[in-house]
């Protein structure tokens, strides 16, 4: 058993449910059928009060914490953050994390099956968008039969949904964690997500999406793209204090075509791994909906968008996120403010730019177990 | 005539020059013989004591100043630097921009002949370096038999250039004009570069670099490169204020895979152009040559490669450069003042990124001209 039972909250399997009915999407368009992939970790109680749901970023899954092997060499994605006595303490709550809309994990997206076609859908897929995936995380959660959420949280574009969740139902969410999100990306963020998605269709093994059954897929044009995304999810000072101008097992340079600096080969490996895990179309959906989120364009204002919600709002950037930098978790906090919404905010000082939010986890902790700790005294 | 007379140079030939000797690089190895395309402009004085070498940027030329054809829509890439009256004043000054080693706009590069097999050299021409490439310009300087420099200036890597004729050539540069440049690139930048380079090395068109008399060149890979370039090149807030979250030429979404933000369509286009005009072959060669450059590596540190120097140096950066941030640009400031040399600092607040040295020219031109003027009075 390669996982720590005392500190994990060990083996946990992905279940699934379908929903054998049309779903509309916000562009109009329809998907005849869906299916939801979820994971859940502790129990529910028995008056349906303490769920917690956790909405997973661009690249994340269902798979949010323990293992689903013991002989796994990594458990979930937040398992530092879920499991007994963790900050979503297990022992309290129920935790629900599903895959988006879009994904590629066993949510329904463009890898999956088209019951009309019997083929997979490719970008026959409908564009999807933040609240299409919000609107499936609501019908799982009717699925289980839970009258309203504790909390909702999550970080990067899972904090997107969250604010997502608090804008279409309001009643539903008792309390939300927003991590180094926005309520839309900024013209630069559009900029590095159209050059990945660029980089995937330019490649011919991407064959308009349809590669699914072909030998070749577009690794490449993936690739590329995650070495871009990587890059802005690391900061300045981060990579230099983790690469420098160091180079890659060699004193002197090769002067060659060759990898030279570290830097240069830890972007081919984070490449090259991520191709192995994740769908090149879903990678091009799932973008293009962070890109399209913008809640002051859905709702008027961000005003109007928390207006009718009630309950406390926990919002935490990092110093160093250049992507989702923190003067756009200000803007939802002044927002929140505005409307009288009760909200704590956190500005962390950590080096480690966007993906602070899956590093800083002793902070984060902190500030998520004295928030939920809060809600328990009202 | 679609130029202005009165403010600019005017028409202007690329000359070039070749030297049928074996050249060697900083690496050992040997180029069998050499051309150099160079444009100058204003005349060499009696004294041969007015002569300004100006070095370019990662994709600019020979072609500085001027118009090739009294029907050219664009002027040279530094028109409004260079000319009569201008910051550069080719009525006082005689002024030469050559295209750098590894180049693809006359100087020899990967898409020269490779005068031993007939063929274009493509990947087998040697890796480059600042160093050589400075080495190219100084037998450029005594072929036309100019003593030494009154000044030598650029932006970007032409500063880059500018700090290694400092460094290799002390006695021959009078004065030194370094514009949003740095004496060794962060990793982040190198980070970009590895991925531009990797986005044309993974199109299949590449070919390993034989690609020269083939119909299809690695145009996506380029045009990717490029717009990875072009996101670093501006600033967050320039891109804000130019593009905002605007949509190109549409109200509302489409919800389809096609170019929905404005600064999508900039970047597509930005991709587009480049690729007609540029050598991908080059764009590796001269990216490294850039990631290569370290001056501290070279000399030992920053002090000893600026102590045998003795002219003025002008050191300019970009509040909101952040590919070569202005803490950068105040190493090198502070290494010149730890040598006893004199230098003037100034930090342009500009909201227009690193792009801002081809475009803030009236702040630009005000420094250097007074820098000049300084320069006379001695």
């Amino acid at each position: 058993m390669k996982y720590n039972k005392k500190r994990s909250f060990g083996l946990v399997k992905t279940q699934f449910v379908s929903f054998n009915k049309p779903f509309v999407l916000s562009s109009g368009h329809k998907i005849p059928s869906l299916t939801v992939a979820y994971e859940t970790y502790g129990s529910l109680n028995s008056d349906k009060s303490n769920a917690i749901l956790i909405c997973h970023a661009l690249t994340g899954d269902a798979h949010a914490a323990g293992y689903h092997n013991p002989d796994d060499r990594k458990p979930g994605w937040w398992d530092d953050m879920i499991g007994p006595k963790k900050a979503f303490d297990t022992e309290k709550y129920f935790v629900i994390c599903s895959n988006i809309l879009g994904g590629c994990k066993g949510t329904t997206g463009p890898n999956s099956i088209n019951p009309l076609t019997n083929k997979p859908y490719g970008i026959s897929f409908p564009i999807v968008t933040i609240t299409d995936m919000v609107r499936v995380q609501k019908m799982l959660i009717d699925y289980l039969g839970i009258p309203y959420l504790k909390s909702v949280a999550g970080g990067s574009m899972g904090g997107m949904q969250v604010l997502e969740w608090m804008a279409l139902y309001p009643d539903l969410v008792k309390s939300s964690i927003v991590i180094a999100s926005t309520s839309r990306l900024s013209p630069q963020a559009i900029a590095f997500d159209a050059v990945g998605r660029n980089a995937i269709i330019s490649d011919p093994a991407w064959n308009k999406g349809n590669y699914y059954k072909k030998k070749k897929k577009p690794d490449r044009g993936l690739a590329i793209a995650r070495m871009i995304g990587h890059i802005t999810y690391l900061s300045e000072e981060s990579m230099f204090k983790k690469f420098g101008r160091k180079l890659q097992n060699k004193k002197l340079f090769s002067y060659d075509h060759s990898i030279e600096f570290q830097v240069e080969s830890y972007l081919h490996h984070q490449g090259k791994v991520f191709v192995e895990r994740f769908d090149a179309n879903s990678y091009l959906y799932v973008t293009r909906a962070m890109d399209y989120f913008d809640l002051v364009v859905e709702y008027g204002s961000l005003e109007k968008a928390f207006e009718k919600g009630k309950g406390k709002t926990l919002v935490i950037s990092f110093t160093s996120d250049w992507l989702f930098p923190p003067k756009q978790s200000l803007e939802i906090v002044h927002a929140l403010q505005r409307v009288g919404r009760d909200v704590t905010y956190c500005n962390i000082e950590s080096p480690y730019g966007h993906d602070a939010f899956l590093l800083e986890f002793c902070q984060i902790t902190r500030l998520i177990s004295n928030f939920l700790s809060s809600l328990e005294k009202v």
